[in-house]
């Protein structure tokens, strides 16, 4: 089969012939469809720091996807060959505290596809039937294959508790985009987009964010005051990564609020702790993953009711083969979400 | 009447005469019995930084107390003058979003006693009566003086939510030495304290802390893992205000835990959000004051059942003129809680 | 100034000239501009026997109303004369564990206006200054006059949680319908009404409804579960105060689901506690009042940005003079909410 | 091997011989050593109603237990021979909504062991993995057996959240006595055990009640009042499925209470809703099974570090040759818990 690889260390990735992989008697094997590109995967073309700790190549790429299942092992119960399927990239031991106590997304030793084994860039990927997702026929392929990051969104989201709230998003990046839609079917109020560049706050405009501010506009925070009766924003959703940027969503949250932090900081970042969280009472939450599988749950109901829209947020779709274009459309940021179609239909 | 004073700005305080305050028809004027002496009182003896940007001299100082109403204003209707009180010390302006939501004590005017407006450490103090809190006869003069603190040792346990859980206290001043009982009286599996202080370790261990260790030494985090069934410890109360404990705190809690933060770090923090709160998926949450009037509630709860007992932490119990003494002890670390006698009783 | 009365006891009530009430210092006069008619209202009009067992003539009936401030006591801060006011009806203590701990709502000495004291049905209303809601300018008075209803309906829906949720009301008379539009805009994902009432049902589906039934249609539990993917719904909000609604909308609750009862039925109900809600595991919720005042927040979040529309379920509005005329077309089910005004504007 | 059955429809049980299970890939094989006798297994003794229409004899009866692995599955990981274990007695289906989303406690299509597949009052039981709990060394044999019940009583007092609370239990046979120090080591400040049974009041006393009162005495609704300062108790657990249990217990909890409901009525139930439950605003959970596996976290916790002690609720330990003598003395209301041995030790 085809596989998009990780072949050693070093920038790049190449597309190879390599043998279909074996399942054991718990196991899916999935004929894929369509993939998702994430800024994740782009840290491990470029082979940064973090991938050069964490992957240990040769590894098929990827873990955004959706396909068929090909086959299924002798234990698999609820799953058939032919259906339509998408899945969680957490591969879960199952049995530590946190999986047992239903928050297996924390799970102290979850293996990504994709990352630490072999992920979803290729004609086929095995997964166990526990990770699989049986997807309702409304969902169109190319949503259905971004059910990984718009997860991300749904569960800081939810976890904000946004009805009838007003929420500052930091990053309006995919997954950032993506929040925007969710937050206003979630029931926000007000939905405030902050980044730098013209293009996505236009783009976030369009999702439904209600205003959009440039982070570096000095006046920013004056007027998300302005627009929250003077009190700041109930809930802040941080999904830059950025210091600055959290520093800006941290000081707009009023006393008693909440932030959820989704954006992964690459380095230590200093705080304001008395000012900006100890004093104002925030709750501040850690978000990481999925909840497994609350969030696909609450994913399907969004996406299958159509109270989200996620055709503006996919600005490409293109074939595999074109994987080289597709990657240096994110990183020169002309794109928002790619979608790459593996099963040749667009070929 | 005898007034401890901040009379104006630098170091020091003077035990003056002063006119007994007037009260308006909303008011309690309250005849102080026994006072606590809190750090935030040593601030402004020692006329920091902070003493320097909030207060404006002359003010009374002080704001833990216990004494019995000498009068009622007007339309005062729940409390009877003759009646054993303590009051909360912050003052709300009960129009704010937050007032009005139950989140008085994160209120965006709040004026607190003995910092914005004048203080318990004198004979008389007015207070709104939507402040004041009627005593049980069963709770000591000593206690009562000090629910002040003991509410924040509440409100920050319980929001942290212990029981059953394995609980790490860092930082064991007085507060933190409160919330040993505390949390095992609301259930906590395991308190572990963590100090540099080898005196208030052993208070801690008195106090009902099942382990006590110095931060210092670099065993101390892999110990509380062994303690935790490798996990990590469910809950993190962090009482030290300083960044290295709260790093060293936050690096012992387990994925999906939760971290009560009381603790006032004077500068800006530097915290690796991504390994310590993002990727663990962490709940974090700020603590101030204690909530008006849930904690009084709790407190009295927890007090007039004995699940608590707060002998072992008041160590010295002094007349109001040796402030000057007690000032130096609790400089000198050779006192824990120190409660002033303002009736004359001791002297 | 002109009141409508319940002079004695006995059906009806009289419109009558009496003195404009006075204030306090913690009050304020408001002028009354309009008023809604609240199925509470009818049943002191019929003086049934809950009414009979309640009230104390003569007195002043209504409870939902808005107006301006004609005047304030001496005491009052935080509102202006010729301010536009709505205002929550129930008087409460303010002393009570309720009143001290955010649930005010429950208060355990309440006093509700229109019933244990002089209502709004009149040129003028005392009201204590901290019951007083300063409105918004682009909220519609005819909305305004409405917010005790529409308060219940927000209370009801956002303790039942429904973001991406599927949500049965069970009873869509007035405050039914207005939880349409809110569980709509709070983020509801599915929303099934439920009545014995063609056009109230008709009226559900103009509101928002993605499916209504009538209860009396033997096959509406099983279509229930059908559009629920044979789970159940996740959300009951039980509106109708009729123990066969209630017993047919616990039947439809999915395992683990939850359940929001604001109908009060005039009886002991028979409830079959093991099947509907012990093996089930539901979570069920008595809604008394509204939120004092985290209700009326969201209520001001849902108008002023126009995530719901009242418009449609203010079926009439009249002149205060033909108060007999509303209050049969109430009985006769020809009206689902009637504002009255009161200022003269439409006489 | 040796095994209780129930062997046809109608009264009694009968020790038989019965070929060992075998087990699947997935499975792991337990010598049974320890086996609690349950109410449950008391009814289907009896034949009662429900029995005839749940059970499908012949089949092992028994759902307490603890042992050791004799032999696992090829697939198994988690679990190794010679092990001492306890397992959750709810086989689930690992694949609805429920088990997906952290309620497989409710999960829709649950087996039972010994009411709908082999329990364990045999030599040997099958268990699947993910039920299997490994125990802690400092776990007695006896405390093991009863993991089961201990489950019900805390997950019902940890729902109900009772730290500082005052808790009412109505009902204490063992799940409502074992209630008791759970509740008491979960931070309740005050524990009242309320039943008919003077000799249950008494153990009630020795295991921690705080008062004990007889549910038939008609001033038990005042003094519970009295108890909790005029404000009704902040919580009830109801354990004894009786309705005029229930209708008193609700009668007196206050306003914005909770209401925890395990015990299981026969039939449906009249409550007065409106009074006990909306107007309060109550809060009411219905109980079933134990969390899996938060609450078998929690137990442990509880027990290994011996926040509570079973010894006094474990009135009786016999071996499985007397199961005749053991449901006897059940019957007869002689004995609280009984322990039976499998092992032999005690023959």
């Amino acid at each position: 089969m085809r596989a998009l690889l990780k072949e050693r260390p070093g920038p790049g990735m190449s597309l190879r012939e390599v043998p279909v992989p074996e399942i054991g008697p718990t196991d899916v094997l999935i004929r894929v469809r369509r993939v998702g590109i994430c800024g994740t995967d782009g840290h491990i073309w470029d082979w940064d720091k973090w991938a050069q700790g964490r992957l240990h190549p040769p590894v098929v790429v990827g873990h955004e996807f959706m396909g068929t299942v090909a086959a299924a092992g002798g234990a698999v119960r609820g799953v058939s060959v032919g259906e339509r399927v998408s899945a969680e990239g957490h591969v879960v031991d199952g049995t530590c505290l946190l999986c047992r106590t239903g928050q297996a997304n924390l799970c102290e030793r979850v293996q990504v596809i994709g990352v630490d084994r072999d992920g979803c860039f290729a004609d086929f990927i095995v997964m166990p039937e526990g990770n699989v997702w049986r997807l309702d026929p409304s969902v169109p392929d190319n949503w259905a294959a971004v059910f990984d990051p718009l997860g991300n969104a749904v569960h800081t989201v939810m976890t904000a508790d946004v009805s009838t709230k007003s929420v500052v998003i930091t990053g309006v990046g995919s997954i950032g985009l993506m929040a925007i839609p969710v937050a206003r079917a979630a029931g926000a109020a007000k939905v405030i987009a902050i980044d730098v560049n013209p293009h996505k706050l236009e783009l976030a405009r369009q999702l439904g964010a209600d205003e959009v501010f440039d982070s570096r506009d000095p006046s920013t925070r004056e007027r998300v005051y302005a627009l929250t009766n003077g009190d700041g924003a109930d809930v802040l959703l941080e999904m830059s990564g950025n210091g600055a940027a959290l520093d800006l969503g941290l000081s707009m949250v009023r006393n008693g609020g909440r932030a959820a932090l989704l954006g992964l900081p690459s380095d230590a970042v200093n705080i304001k702790l008395a000012e900006h969280i100890i004093f104002k009472g925030l709750t501040v939450f850690g978000i990481f993953g999925r909840k497994m599988f609350e969030t696909w749950y609450q994913m399907q109901s969004l996406v299958t009711t159509r109270r989200i829209d996620l055709t503006p947020i996919i600005t490409h779709v293109l074939p595999l083969e074109q994987f080289e274009e597709a990657f240096a459309m994110l990183k020169a940021g002309s794109a928002v979400k790619i979608v790459m179609d593996v099963s040749g239909e667009l070929a």
